[in-house]
């Protein structure tokens, strides 16, 4: 029955040693699959061992090299190549395909430059150059010159100063050295938080162009060897990248809400709420050197020195530094490739995975890393639909573009394809770029199971132990580490105590975005990681296949491992008797998040109790230096009164709604789903639901696109997830008004879930 | 009757803010002084006004410049110039002085050179050269080129290896990696533990020869703008220092516990325990980079990375180094001056205070700045004597010499004085190198208090409040950090809770060892810092005047209150009725540190469960990366049974004791101590030997020098104290037997103490 090679014995030791829940690990081999029956279960296993023979680590090697052989941004000539390239493709394994094209602003660079003026001039190369071994390294031809997407138009001049990672924390510690950035350039490293937070910070904060660079002590040789002895970011890499400001809407900035379609209503472009005012720009850290040497004033707080041979101070300059960023305002064609098979019994049933094609320059290890294990997917899939086997619900695959500069392909096609995929899509699972390790998977958390029971039957290529296996050491390890984040250690307990490994929950910064965020559609994002240098090359120039093939996944099995998992997730999706989801992992985790929110209370005022104490003592300012004053921080706001009452409320009937769901579950499961064909068709319809009852069609404070209610990327980390987002971004930001009305906001959606939680258990139960 | 000019306002608030026990600080002003009566506090108090009046922080700069004119260590012609020159200022001033001579073992060097062979062959420099603006850093007569005194003769050629911090941890992470330094030289970054510790590990590791470097992380431009720009290390910058096994003994190697008189006993050389058998060498981080640069191997650890701008790898390096370093095996004199000021009434016991005069090179810093302000101490107390005034006990003032090498000066002179020291003297008040900032206060806590009732009633010169609320407020807010260490958090606690502000306990790296922790003579160690960038000098040729009156004390204020503080603890412990201890205090803080070893076994019991079921578990070997394997750690051994009961009881009842005594003392303090003469004088003589009660003849294990149970210089830490030695170095090491041993072996002298307490007590008590 084993469809793996793992190592039995040491599989057996992680289960005899952490707990006897680790035992969970065991299901799929003997008892059903979640969702089948056991018959059901025989015939998906062979389904999945017929599939598994078709993927061929070769063929994605051949496709990797062919897509990422030229630039394939969106606009470049190759990045349409590609879409036609996997159009026949789908249509030689049989699949129903065609390229879906939509027509999005997107900006490219007409005139960029960066100088230092005075004393010591500098103008920096803003280039990256060939270097030996890399064979796309040295190609020019549709190669844009580094930049940031979405960043304003300007030509400004002005001093400098260095505001580390330019997040919140980091302008109130130059406020308490008396520094202020307005009328200023900023230049700010790489890292901290996303990207697009650092020139929209600066912007609120009044400087007038912002810098953004890779410090060597996280991106360069402080983390390895570089490019191309190592494969960590070399002196010249650039990371370019998106700095729309996403944390209000992704897609075309000029169609927030809605599909750009030919006849859609644009926004003029002055009024797109995600589009910067100042110029961006991305540079190398050998751009930077220069820039960062000429900086006066204050040593820099220790937290905030790099790797470079200098002492780093906050500013401003000795000299003005001259910024020109202008780009091409206009529209460019973005081509989502859409292949479908249709299902036998429930055509209106959609299972859609996705994974982007665009890259920043030659983009193998992103995205394409994913893309041709999805394509592996779907050549192994079209030749079993071949062979004879039908999908019974419908799979739709999906190759986004314009993924980097705000999820266009993918979030227009959603917001096109909205009303038809809140009614059919039972599931969305993305992909992005894949490397080697560990399996990363986050999502919606009642899809967690299904990962495991997925997980448990793939090999780890490096191990031969299962890859669930090596999730769970992997995080047992690092929870029990002494530097391990909360959210990890609690993960390992959880880990620890029994059942199943916990995902992540998602954010943003691929293209489930739209999918789970907007729609409300249950969602995933996979990938291997955690032994690469990828960050070496991230967005810039040498994200190449040369890099991929010595530092990635050399012998493509992890590109088959992805395939696996996505694929047997989507295979057993699309044929499962009931959808394969668990709702008390979804309340299981929901307890956990309403704990840190109370906790998060409690700390905040513990906290500001103390500093309330120390400002009121007149500590701070006897600790002062007068030689390098820092004065107090501001005074933190009184801590309200909060009330979560409602959410604990909410949290605790939804348990017992899950126990008797999974009762229900067990009980009807045991008789092999014996329920009339309407009824289970009605049933698997209201499940295909579920995740949109998490949703408020009113949205997040400020920002109404965004409708999920537990899982958001938060407005202050950009890519980073802010779970239970409404109430727990209100308490951070100190609005206790409307933390406690998110509380409300937020527990009203969960009794709609657990509603129609206790619909599908009436569902299950009721005998005709 | 206030003497010092706080600022009102802000220290009212202090006391108003953090809690009631804050009002501790307002003693000394109305209430009588810790060992007075209430008319003897206002004599005092006026004494030590006319004391404040005569010091000159001109007087400082001048005797400064004077005494790091020129090279000033042990042999150096400038060296015994400087004793002649205090010797003959003592005099003047009023005092009985001479210059006591100690002939020690004091090797230096013959022969010093370092290559790196191979491809990228390069010859260290291993020189410091002239910088602009230092008057001092061009000369070169007497200089000694850069050493480490007391490692091996050596010359060795081999593949270097690099080892972080050289630490025990470090050598685990390396074995870990497969990586072995037998035969190898390892180069170790200075920091992370004591220099000594390093090469001792490297030779006990079984390497041939070690390299230790100043990483400008920590030591350069890393922290802040180098010499001369600003005050940190520059390029060329070597830290000096001593590398004798000083945790064995310290004082000259041949002649441990004895002073080496002419006629003492001395061992041969090869005899000498605290001498290495490897060559050492410390250097630049110019000299050091060529020779990271040649290492190859797995990147090193995150944590082992420096600023240095290359990858940091663990080596072996890609070609071997030659690295020779020889000595000349010399007895060189060393020259302590000791003025004495006798006693009117109590003329047998004796108040000591010392700093030594010795540096590396100039050592403006260190020790100079230190030494200085104990010159003008002496120079105010010799007025004061002069008009008219008599201490009622022996002044001791004493410079030391040969304190670099290893307390050579200090320790020769009290092991010669031992007995006499041992019935005489009531404190050694030590300081040495002092900055600017906030006063560090360790030592004896029985004194702790007497620490506070001193810097409650001196103004810091930067703020005008008193150099106690400055220390308060500094505790509070470093201690409500987020990255506070434990310990400060404690302290912080304890402050905020009410009373004392906690002085530090002291382990090593200055002259109060032989006093402290051989003799058992109660103790300090003052000065002032925080706000230096006096590191980057640290045992460097440019320790220089031209630095310390730009980066040290530029007005000598602070060598002023330094001054102030040490002057008015001398002064009030020779006057004083009743010898200024407090018992409660160090029974308090006992109570903190037992209460550590029993967190300690709780916490080592903790982690090893967690680490032996993550190796049972096979999740170590599952997250091993193929590419760069790195094995499971090595199984910790089980927690065996410890038994603390006996520490537990002598705790807890030195608590009572303490408690009746305060009673007693308090009772007998409200009646102006009438007891008759003879009865004060025995409990004086009592009370002097209080700390004494606190040794243990055997000493601790393995190192009998060290007899005192409560405070040690860690066996692997150097400087830094461990608490309860005995005890808590056996936990730490899993020595399980060891530790129940030393539980009762520090419980007796406990109570030994405890019952030289009740004896006090009851003096107190007794109506004759």
């Amino acid at each position: 029955m084993t469809r793996l090679k793992t190592r039995p014995l040491l599989a057996a030791c992680l289960l005899a040693t952490m707990g006897s829940a680790l035992a969970a690990n065991d299901h799929g081999q003997g008892s059903p699959m979640l969702g089948f029956t056991a018959q059901g279960t025989s015939d998906q296993q062979s389904l999945e061992q017929r599939f598994d023979a078709l993927l061929d680590p070769a063929e994605q090697r051949e496709w990797l090299k062919l897509m990422s052989a030229e630039p394939n941004q969106v606009g470049s000539p190759h990045d349409k190549a590609n879409a036609e390239f996997m159009l026949a493709k789908f249509r030689e394994w049989g699949w129903d395909a065609h390229i879906e094209t939509f027509d999005v602003l997107y900006p490219t660079p007409k005139k960029v430059a960066l100088e230092l003026q005075g004393p010591h001039p500098y103008t920096a190369k803003l280039h990256e150059p060939a270097v030996q071994g890399d064979a796309t390294s040295g190609i020019e031809k549709d190669v844009l010159p580094p930049y940031n997407v979405y960043g304003g138009d300007g030509d400004v001049t002005a001093p400098l100063v260095y505001v580390n990672y330019g997040m919140p924390d980091d302008y109130k510690e130059l406020a308490r050295r008396g520094i202020d950035v307005r009328g200023k350039i900023v230049i700010t490293r790489y890292g901290g938080g996303w990207r697009g937070l650092k020139p929209k910070l600066a912007q609120e904060h009044g400087a007038v162009g912002c810098l953004i660079y890779s410090d060597p002590r996280n991106d360069g040789y402080g983390a390895g060897d570089t490019y191309p002895d190592g494969g960590w970011r070399p002196a010249d890499g650039v990371q370019r990248g998106s700095v729309a400001d996403m944390q209000q809407y992704p897609g075309d900035p000029l169609t927030p809400g809605i599909g750009s379609t030919p006849d859609a209503k644009r926004l003029a472009l002055k009024d797109a709420k995600t589009i910067l005012k100042i110029p961006v720009l991305p540079i190398s850290y050998a751009d930077a050197t220069p820039l960062l040497q000429s900086l006066t004033g204050d040593v820099a707080p220790a937290g905030w020195r790099g790797a470079l041979p200098l002492t780093y101070h906050v500013g401003p300059s000795n000299a003005p530094v001259h910024l020109t960023v202008l780009s091409n305002w206009g529209q460019k064609p973005v081509y989502d490739v859409i292949a479908t098979l249709k299902g036998s019994t429930e055509p209106d049933q959609w299972v859609v995975r996705g994974n982007h094609h665009d890259g920043w320059v030659f983009g193998a290890w992103d995205p394409l890393s994913g893309n041709v294990a999805l394509l592996a997917e779907a050549k192994a899939i079209g030749t079993l639909y071949k062979q004879g086997w039908r999908p019974k619900r419908t799979l739709v695959y999906a190759s986004w573009d314009g993924e980097e500069p705000g999820l266009l392909g993918s979030t227009e096609w959603a917001e096109t394809h909205a009303k038809e995929l809140q009614q059919k899509a039972v599931l969305y699972l993305n992909s992005d770029t894949n490397g080697h390790g560990f399996l990363n998977a986050g999502g919606s958390h009642s899809l967690q199971h299904l990962v495991n029971e997925v997980a448990a039957g793939v090999a780890d290529p490096e191990t031969k132990a299962s890859v669930l296996d090596r999730m769970r050491a992997r995080l047992l390890v690092d929870g029990n580490g002494k530097d391990a984040r909360p959210s990890t250690k609690e993960d390992a307990a959880v880990a620890e105590k029994g059942g199943d490994v916990p995902i992540g929950a998602l954010g943003s910064g691929s293209d489930f975005s739209a999918f789970l965020e907007h729609l409300g559609v249950a969602s995933l994002d996979l990938g291997f990681g955690g032994e690469n240098d990828s960050d070496g090359v991230y967005h810039s120039a040498y994200d190449s296949f040369d890099h991929y093939v010595r530092f990635g996944d050399p012998t493509f099995q992890y590109g088959v491992a992805l395939s696996k998992v996505a694929g047997h997730i989507m295979l057993r999706t699309a044929d499962a008797s009931v959808v394969p989801l668990r709702f008390g992992d979804f309340s299981d985790t929901l307890d956990r998040y309403v704990a840190q929110l109370h906790k998060l209370i409690e700390d905040t005022r513990k906290d500001t109790d103390k500093q309330h104490k120390l400002l009121d003592s007149g500590a701070y300012a006897l600790v002062v230096d007068p030689a390098r004053p820092v004065q107090p921080p501001a005074r933190d706001s009184d801590v309200g009164a909060v009330q979560l009452d409602p959410l604990d409320q909410a949290a605790k009937q939804l348990k017992q709604s899950a126990q008797a769901y999974e009762a229900a579950y067990n009980a009807r499961a045991a008789t092999g789903f014996d329920l009339p064909a309407a009824q289970l068709r009605e049933l698997n319809a209201l499940m295909a639901q579920m995740e949109q009852a998490l949703s408020d069609q009113a949205g997040l404070p400020g920002r109404p696109w965004f409708k999920h209610m537990i899982y958001a990327p938060g407005l202050l980390t950009g890519y980073e997830v802010k779970t239970v987002p409404g109430v727990r971004e209100a308490l951070e930001a100190r609005r206790w008004d409307e933390a406690s009305q998110y509380a409300t906001v937020t527990a009203k959606v969960l009794d709609r879930y657990r509603a129609q939680l206790d619909r599908l258990t009436a569902m299950l139960k009721k005998t005709s």
